[in-house]
This record gives C-alpha cells, structure tokens and sequence, in this order.
C-alpha cells in the first residue's frame, strides 16, 4: 500500500437500504423498501433487547461514575425513544438538517429507514451498514440518536395537518433576538454521549448517510460537566455556576407525564413527545462580576448548593410567598426560579440542557461566545415551554445577562419497533 | 436586586498586578512590581507544594480513573512547567495572543506576573485574584496552563537572540499547506483540564486578565477519548481509529532527556522546552472507506491494539528491516510508523495532541472538520521535530489524507519558583 487508493463501499449501502436510488432520481417501490426491512431484521440478534423507553429512577439526573465504560450501551428500540427520558450523556450534538429540493414521502421514508439502521447499529456499538472500519464504533458511551421533525418535513410529505401548531410557529416572545441560522430545520438529530470521540465518529456517519436527501444547516454541540467531578447525583453547574436542572421530576410515572404525549390530537405522536431547542447566549464578563448576593437573588437559589433561598436544602420547593420577619416575600418575583417555576403540572419540562463555548472572530480578534443550548422536552409545548417562556420574557433578572438567539422547534416521534423506523406511525401509507 | 447592575472589581485586580497602568500609557516602576511579588506572596499559605516537576512513571500517558475527581490537581511551581510531561488530561486548548501594539520588556513584565498568579491560582482551584465568584475555578480537575513565547515576544522586549531558531523561523515542508490564520502567535497559553466545564472559565479568565496586553488570535480546542472509555493505560484512539502515542517515553528519565533544554545556547532556557502545534486536517470520509488492512498498511501498526505489524503487542518496536518469507519488509517502507520512527535519540518528542471537529460555514451548507492539533514537546525542535517532519514529508503513506493548515512553534520557559513568574529567567533585568 503505497498510494492508499480509497475503496468506496458506499454502493453497497445504498444498494441495500435505497439511498443512490435517489440521486438516480427514481423513486423507490415497495420491493426494495421490503428489502431494506429484510437487511435491518437481518441485524437483530446482535441488537439490545428491546425495553418500553420508561425511565427508571433517575431520569434526565445523571448515571453513576460506574455505568460509564465505553461498553454500555442504551436501548434503541422501544415504546419512546432513548435519548430524552434517559440519563444525561456528558456530550451531545443538535444537527439540524433541511431536506433536499424534492423530497417526498417516499424518500423521507427511505431517509429515516437508513439513519434509523444506523442509529440502531451505532447506539449498539456497531459500525453502519457499509462501514469497513468500525473502530470507534466499539465504544458507543451510552450513545443515543433521538429523532425530531420539524414543520418542513411535515409540508414535504403532504401531511401539514400531522404537524403540531408549536412547531408549526413559535409564537415570538418580547426578548427574543433570534437568528434565523439557528431556526427550525426539517429533521433533527439529537445524538450524546459519554465520549465525545463516539460522538464525533456518529455526527460524520449519520451526516454522510442523510447527505443524499438532507444537508446539515447547523450543528450545536455542548458539554457538561465531566463525570466525577463532582460526586454522583449531583446536579451539574451551568456555565454561570449555578446547578441546572434541580427542577426536573425524578419519579419515572412524573417523567412519563410530563414527557409523552398521549396522541389525542394527533394519533401518529402517541409516546412521543415534543422538543424546544433555544440557543441562549450569556454574557459571561457582566455575569462574573456580580456579586453572590446578587447572583443569588437573581436565581433565586444559592450558588454553592442550589438550595432555594426561602430553603436549606437542594430539592426543596421554591416558595414564592414565603416572607422574610419585615414581610418581604424572601425569593424576588422577578427571580429567574420563581418565574420559571411551573404553575400547573401542564406547565412541566423535562430540561436536557448543554453549556456550549465556540470561538468567534470579528476581524483579526478571537473572542468566544458561551451559552446554553436549552433543550426541554414536554408532551405539547403549547401547553408548557410557551407560557413559561412568556413569563420568563415578561420579567426575569437574569434577561440581563441572556439572550436567546436561536429557537427551534420539532415534533419527537415515538420509539421504533425493532424492524421498524422511527417515523413509522407518521410516514405509514 | 432588580437590575443586576454589574460591578466592576477589575480596578484593584489591575491595581493590585499592575494592568491597568499600561492602559493609561504609563511604564510600571520597581516600586509597583514590588507590590506585585508582594501580592503574589501572599498567596503562598493557599498554593500546592511545589514539586521538581519530573515526571513520574506514565508521564504523558493517562492517570487512573480514581485520579479525576474535581478537587485533582497538579502542581504549577517548580523546576518545570506542568502540562509537559504531565499526564494527559481529556481536554486542552490552545490559545494564541498577540501583543498589543507599544508592548515591551516592562508591559510583558507585568502581563506574566498576572497571568502567572492567574495560573497558579486556577490550577490550586481558586478564582483568579479580584474574581468575585469561583465556584467553577472549585473544581480544577487536573488543571494545568502552560506558557509557551513565539518570536515576536522575544522581539518586542528587545531580546530577538534568545529566540531559539525553530521558534524564529520554521523551515517549509514539501506537504504544507498553511493557513497564517493558525501560525505562530506572541504568547501561546496551553490550557488543559479533565473537565471542559473548568477549561472553558479558565479561559475566559485568562483572556480577559490578558486583554489589556494582548488579543486572542487564535483558540483551538480538542479532546481525548472520554475518562473510562477504555481500561486505564489503554493509549487513546485518534479520529482515523489508530491508536496515538505508543512511541512516547515513559521512563521519567528518559522522559527528561527527551523534553528539557540544557540552556547550552540559550541559557534562560534552562529546564525549559519547545513546542511545535500543528493543525492536521483529516480527510475522514475517504479514511473511513479504506479498508482496514490497507489503513494498517499505512499506519505500520493494526488498528485493534497498535502493536506494530512486525510485532504482536502494543510495546513491540517498530523493526524497519524485518522480512517476511518472502523477504519483503513487513512494514512498508512508507509506512507512516516507519518514517516518524526516531532514528537517534536526539529526534524523540513526547507527543500530547488532541482531537478536534470544529463546524464550517459553507453557504448555507455546514460541513465539520476533523483533524488532530499535532503538539509535541522536546529540548530542541532543530534536532526532533524537524528532522522527522522532513522525513515524513518526502514520504508517508498517511500524505494522502492528512493535511497540515497550521503551525506554531514557541520557546516554552522553565517552570517559576513560587513567587517569581514564568519567563523570568528571560525578562530579568
């Protein structure tokens, strides 16, 4: 081997799940889907056995320092799917893809039919179909691929009505600063990890394999705080230092509540869900100036344990009444906690949210632009991020330091039977 | 606290270290330094006892996985600066400046006083000097920073001869493809940590407490395996899938003799190093359709456990002349492990690269980059890196999917006594 002529193996892959059909620009019938569906079955001993999705104790917290090897894995196939009721992965990456001109429902299909064979093979800790070199596939971190449909896709396969109002059109909040490079995008992949080479490994894959029918508009990645940083169970800090997330429900019947839509209004999204991604920067200079005091007050919980202020301890409510011994209510109204604190269980999120750090330049200079890729999952948006997001823009002491410039929004299908793809209940003829 | 109105406590940190008089055009007198060092002092009770910083067994390698928990930390004063033979944490970046124009001896001076006490303060897990909140700096987790001095430092304080030649000038080589967005800068700050949460305010302070002297040209950021991925000692995997740093030392003398410049021409240097980055972009698309026998072809190593191919484990020397039965070379002469392979004691370096994937714009189309930020450390880069680069850019067989787009190299400065501040043996008067 002294020139390393590279030896495509893409035919071969496009041949089995239809892919090149496209560029080729025929569209596919049922023989070769029913091909397709033989090469997935095809796979199935090797995948994990399939689980209904419910969390256990511990949603959305984080695993302990123990289930981190690179050999553990999350199940793929099931009632919901992985990678929103699950533990919180230390890496994650939004891509957000737009389909190519012409695409209908029988290439969505064909789409979601090859990334669902990946996601599943990838998430088992195994290469895509056609890859020779799996490698970095062995160490999967608790991978999961969660997929979401935004409203073109919807438009696309010439079924607008399938499409819930709140990702149809986010209502337009009065603090908003959104830039349309981080706005809603027709499909969605949500994939995390332990490892953030595991996850690079996953985005060139799945990136590569959606490329006939889908281009990458953006790609939003973000980090937690590594594991065992701090001792297991604790809620991690966001980049301003204060702990995110304290306000997620852990009982798994609360989560499911909270999570899964129960298909009344639109019977395809029977247990999926919704998702709202906004890209919230932070001006961290101002920020790390303040004061304590002020931070505090400003969060309505303490820094140091994310206790709340009328509270000693982390997982005590936020009182907004409570009053200190001259009458004063001791949490402020405009406190970020009390205004984003759920006012009904309707009101309730599952937060999923990475800190994010990119390097900008503007001239010859480098700066760095940090934030938080707020992702909150919910069974109907309309019903929970919107009227908490509007009282948050009415007034919230910590608007002077965030600003939301990207949103987008997706409809989260339900899980995939094994054999099956996500989008089944929806993309069925 | 309704308004959140910031408060500014930059004006004693700048009193306090001397920044803010250079704004305000005037030259720091002795009498100011001395209040300075005096600063400095003070701090001593707080800091980590210092260290002779030789590494111990498994210097560049990765400590166990019970050495990451937060509270971790590796030593800053000392004979060396950490970050060189220090075990390799998960994440690093490297962050390039630029002297603003008008710097000299005393500017320069006064910038890695406050950098050093900056330094030494995050790495014993304590907020910079006038930093009103440090629950991030709380959890250092390993962290290090390391100053490196690019040739237009040394000609700003008026000193161009103790510039070591390869710092002043790198030769070309018959491969490059350089983009001067990513060439030598004034002053690197190599920041590396085991959290990304840590790494990332550590930064931010950094580029901050520097602003007043210096801008950010450049911040270029990686990532190793995840913690726990793989066995402890196992050698992380790099993007293509091959394990990367087998060949490094890992007897602490050998170590030593590998990385410490003897001062012999340029005696400042004493204990010090140098360092050469270079940003390898990575053709990952025609890599992953390589078979995997002709990957291990070019590498000269298998890709399930790196030992070499004349070998049958990962310690086994790479052996240029072994024959098979039919007398052939088993490593092929163009073999990338054969032509980087030392061919005297005086080319070795201790390699300490990262990962990286970074997001590029294409129009409205968004691609990622992946490459490998190429660093290593050794006394001399006239004897080690040049020699070897040469070699691999006549010939290797890795050419035809690695590019180099950048390159710095730097004088990196011994390691500072307590109270004193790295680059002193070069700026005392």
């Amino acid at each position: 081997m002294t020139e390393g002529t590279p030896t495509s193996s893409r035919l071969s892959r496009r041949a089995l799940l239809g892919g090149g059909a496209v560029l080729a620009g025929t569209t596919l019938g049922g023989g070769v889907v029913g091909h397709a569906v033989g090469a997935l079955g095809n796979g199935r001993s090797e995948t994990m056995p399939s689980t209904d999705g419910v969390a256990g104790p511990g949603a959305a917290g984080r695993p302990g320092s123990d289930a981190v090897a690179g050999k553990a894995t999350e199940p793929f196939w099931g009632a919901h799917q992985s990678g929103i009721a699950t533990p919180h992965q230390a890496h994650g990456v939004f891509l957000g893809f737009d389909l190519r001109r012409g695409a209908d429902a029988n290439s969505v299909r064909s789409m979601l039919r090859m990334l669902t064979d990946d996601a599943a093979r990838l998430t088992a800790g195994r290469g895509p179909l056609g890859a020779v070199d799996a490698e970095l596939a062995t160490t999967p971190a608790r991978l999961t691929v969660t997929f979401g449909f935004g409203v073109g896709l919807f438009d696309a396969i010439g079924k607008p009505e399938a499409c819930p109002p709140h990702v149809r059109s986010m209502p337009a909040f009065r603090t908003d600063r959104l830039d349309r490079r981080w706005g809603s995008t027709d499909l969605l992949l949500q994939v995390c990890s332990e490892d953030p080479m595991t996850l690079t490994f996953a985005e060139r894959r799945l990136v590569r394999d959606a490329s006939d029918f889908a281009t990458l508009r953006w790609a939003q990645r973000g980090f937690l705080p590594a594991r065992g940083t701090e001792p297991d169970g604790t809620t991690p800090r966001n980049l301003m230092g204060m702990r995110d997330g304290t306000a997620n429900e852990s009982d798994p019947n609360e989560v499911a509540a909270v999570l899964w839509n129960d298909g009344s209004t639109h019977p395809w999204l029977a247990g999926g869900s919704q998702l709202v991604l906004r890209r919230i920067r932070i001006d961290m200079a101002t920020w790390d100036d303040l004061e304590i005091e002020a931070k505090e007050v400003a969060f309505g919980r303490r820094v140091a344990d994310g206790s709340p202020l009328n509270g000693s301890k982390e997982s005590d409510s936020i009182d907004r009444e409570a009053v200190d011994e001259q009458g004063f209510t001791i949490i402020s109204p405009t406190a970020h906690a009390a205004r984003a604190q759920a006012r009904s269980g309707r009101e309730r999120m599952i937060r999923r949210p990475y800190n994010y750090a990119v390097d900008t330049e503007t001239g010859t200079e480098t700066g760095t632009e940090e934030g938080l890729l707020f992702a909150a999952y919910q069974a109907d948006l309309g019903t929970a991020f919107v009227p908490v997001q509007r009282r948050l823009a009415e007034s919230d002491a910590l608007n002077t330091w965030t600003t939301h410039i990207g949103s987008a929004s997706y409809a989260i299908p339900p899980g995939a039977k094994e054999g099956s793809f996500v989008g089944d209940t929806l993309l069925r003829a």
